[in-house]
């Protein structure tokens, strides 16, 4: 999978690196205090989007036994994988590349009870050496959802429906789900009849939808001209209800390729009825270039990010691999590329919107006291203690509070007969700039429910 | 570092494994819905305690270069590490085993800019080859906070207590923090002339409160009876303000161990003055076991759990190691010790607090609309769409709840004439164990609002 080049610069790791003299390792950037805030922020408004359709988080362990999870991972996907010798058990260790695998594991081998269907979420990292550029794509932020134990028509909208919504939730200003049914092409390919390698080839060609590869693979494995030519226009095949009835055409009546038609035409048909028409678009090549799904896919885009920000899709034969066959399915969402897609933005630094509370050295428990209301509103607050006192205190706090270059200081113990009061300074922004000047715009002597209030009032410094 | 057996299993990966039949690796568990939104929930409280204190979170990559984090570990550290070597690169790559060195790395190379203090938080995974026993002690869940810039009384007294506070605001019901400072025994150590390969070795058995170990090395190093003695029984002196003297006794005027001392006086003082005099316990010995600190350290213990849920200290020569020295403090909590610590249990199965919503597939605009709803009020719904109509749809739905184990369902579109009412069904709990009987307890027709202000008022199904 190849990505797109990033709309903005997230955090300094994504820097074009200097292998030779990199401290980091490339693909793994660092992200920063303002860009992690909104990272967070994400995931867990995204979880408990899962969590309000009755998704119940689960959290994996980062490393799985080579040999226990292999047969879940696909050979491009384990090669990519990074692996470590335990050193307890001489075991091959993996990082995990891919959490539905894991998951699929986890529940075959009982560890979340009998009972279905099973609605489950995650956040985790996944590691897949990918060839390298600009962005976090070796070390990738992933939230998902997974269905476990439902065939139906309504698990598909459902899984569907949660991803479209969440998306919404979070405020993904224009999107498209591409929708698709791996049981096509692969017919095409069968009818074809590709070898089982070069139908393996055919089909990641497919899924990066690379027209000269995939036209060389039928030319290698002799495909007839007009076979070639189904197979080829049928990854241009994307739109609405038209799309369906070129494909009948395509499939003339053959049964594994009419099936995979009827379903597709069915959840096509829910989710536009629930109200989805204008974000769902068919796509009969969609392939999502993970062997395990065997039904309806999708995957999600939208403008400006040239790659997919996640999709999901029907894996029922995936769970088999560990045990039994469970029929289920799911999505996952890159939480990196999402986070572009919406390109959330913080116009005032960090710091603006803290308080800087200063006292005396001698009333440091009243301070404690302070600071510990205030936090409770909700207000950020750095507490710093000072020698002064008196009419000193408000001189030693304006100079802490230029040094911090933190615009609102409050100043407590300045009159010892109203100890309630506290003495507010307003310094003028951008500070450290030198034009900022020694004296506070404003000063004023207020009680601390007052102060709060004139908070509440400027939207600042209260989250 | 050895840890406590657990006082309760929180995953199914606690249980004692087998090696030989191993599938998921030691030290690694499973952390199954019901604890793992308990940890997330802790996670995100703790970050979000640490915001309003003014600390930004920040996130690292979890690999590292090997040798450029190096000079951050000490040998065993960088032992215990797992190792791969890079494919693009071939330079080895460590797993983070520790997250200051990598804040300490992060802050050297330029990449939060210049103006101190910083204060930065996280929340990481950190990986080490602990000794095998129960736990999940090779991957740890990790939140702290650093104040990198500020080499003040005023510095360590506020990371002490933002750790002190943020633990009261999770509801740790009682702990201690053990405080000391790593100046005093190092002194007593230099004093008694060890080699510095002894001292390393003193310096660890100390960190485990080792006292055999700790004898044999004393007397393998030829250190004299009452300088041992010295050394041994500082690890003992713990308490509150009589243990000052004793190590002012023990200290002897000599200046390194006088100044420890005063340090650690004035630390003890203001934290007192601050109210904690409850929470704070002095102990000479204090040791953390991580070569960095090089001032005031401290731990937190608490009742059940025989080993500390986190701790931290001052590090002014760390990010030296880096670049440019810059006195620094800061902590770290181990989220799994203190989850076991708080012993959440949340009575109720998760899916009791669920709501099934059904509705005929021939509405499903209005099914879709009427979950969003619920969900948007709080409620944790799963959607159902069914193809029976009119009263049938009744029967049909209690179908659907009883496979599900949902105890309460609501149907929508029953009245024709009535479409903003619904059916609350409510079954008998617990479900799915024979004695629910196909009869809902109760029945009722209501308007959405109605229903959405019966859930307030049972306090069930709102989150």
């Amino acid at each position: 999978m190849a990505s797109a080049p990033p709309t903005r610069r997230l955090s300094s790791g994504e820097r074009a690196p200097s292998r030779e003299h990199a401290l980091v390792p490339v693909g793994m950037a660092t992200i920063l205090p303002e860009a992690a805030r909104h990272v967070r922020q994400l995931e867990s408004e995204l979880l408990r989007y899962f969590y309000h359709y009755g998704y119940d988080e689960i959290i994996l362990p980062t490393f799985e036994y080579c040999d226990v999870l292999a047969p879940g991972l696909e050979p491009t996907l384990l090669e990519n994988s990074y692996k470590i010798v335990d050193r307890t058990t001489g075991r091959i260790l993996l990082l995990r590349p891919d959490v539905t695998a894991q998951i699929a594991r986890t529940v075959a081998m009982g560890m979340l009870g009998t009972h279905l269907p099973l609605r489950l979420s995650y956040r985790a990292t996944v590691f897949r050496y990918e060839p390298e550029h600009v962005g976090r794509d070796r070390e990738l932020f992933q939230v998902g959802a997974e269905l476990i134990g439902a065939d139906d028509l309504s698990a598909d909208c459902e899984i569907i429906m949660l991803m479209i919504e969440s998306l919404r939730q979070v405020g993904l200003p224009s999107f498209k789900i591409s929708l698709g049914h791996v049981g096509f092409f692969k017919g095409l390919l069968v009818r074809a009849g590709l070898s089982a390698e070069g139908q393996k080839l055919a089909e990641q060609a497919a899924a990066r939808k690379d027209f000269p590869w995939l036209g060389e693979i039928l030319a290698r494995e002799r495909v007839g001209k007009r076979s070639a030519q189904a197979i080829l226009d049928t990854l241009e095949l994307c739109g609405t209800a038209e799309v369906l009835s070129k494909g009948r055409a395509l499939a003339r009546g053959e049964q594994p390729l009419v099936h995979a038609l009827d379903r597709l035409a069915q959840v096509y048909e829910r989710l536009c009825s629930m109200g989805f028409q204008n974000v769902v678009l068919l796509d009969l090549g969609e392939f999502r270039g993970f062997d395990y799904y065997d039904g309806i896919v999708f995957d999600v885009f939208t403008d400006g990010i040239g790659i997919e920000l996640g999709g999901g899709g029907r894996y029922d034969h995936l769970i088999g691999r560990f045990g039994r066959d469970i029929p289920s399915t799911g999505f996952a969402l890159n939480v990196d590329r999402l986070f572009r897609g919406l390109n959330r933005v913080d116009p005032a630094r960090t710091m603006t919107s803290a308080v800087l509370a200063v006292g005396p050295v001698a009333m440091m428990k009243e301070l404690v006291s302070l600071t510990r209301q205030l936090r409770q509103a909700g207000v950020r607050v750095i507490q710093r203690a000072v020698t002064a006192s008196g009419q000193d205190l408000v001189s030693a706090a304006a100079d802490v509070g230029l040094q911090a270059e933190i615009p609102t200081t409050i100043v407590m113990g300045t009159d010892q007969r109203n100890r309630g009061h506290v003495v507010v300074l307003q310094f003028r922004q951008p500070m450290g700039d030198g034009r900022a000047g020694r004296s506070p715009l404003h000063r004023k002597t207020m009680s601390m429910s007052e102060f709060i209030a004139s908070l509440r009032t400027d939207r600042k410094g209260v989250s």
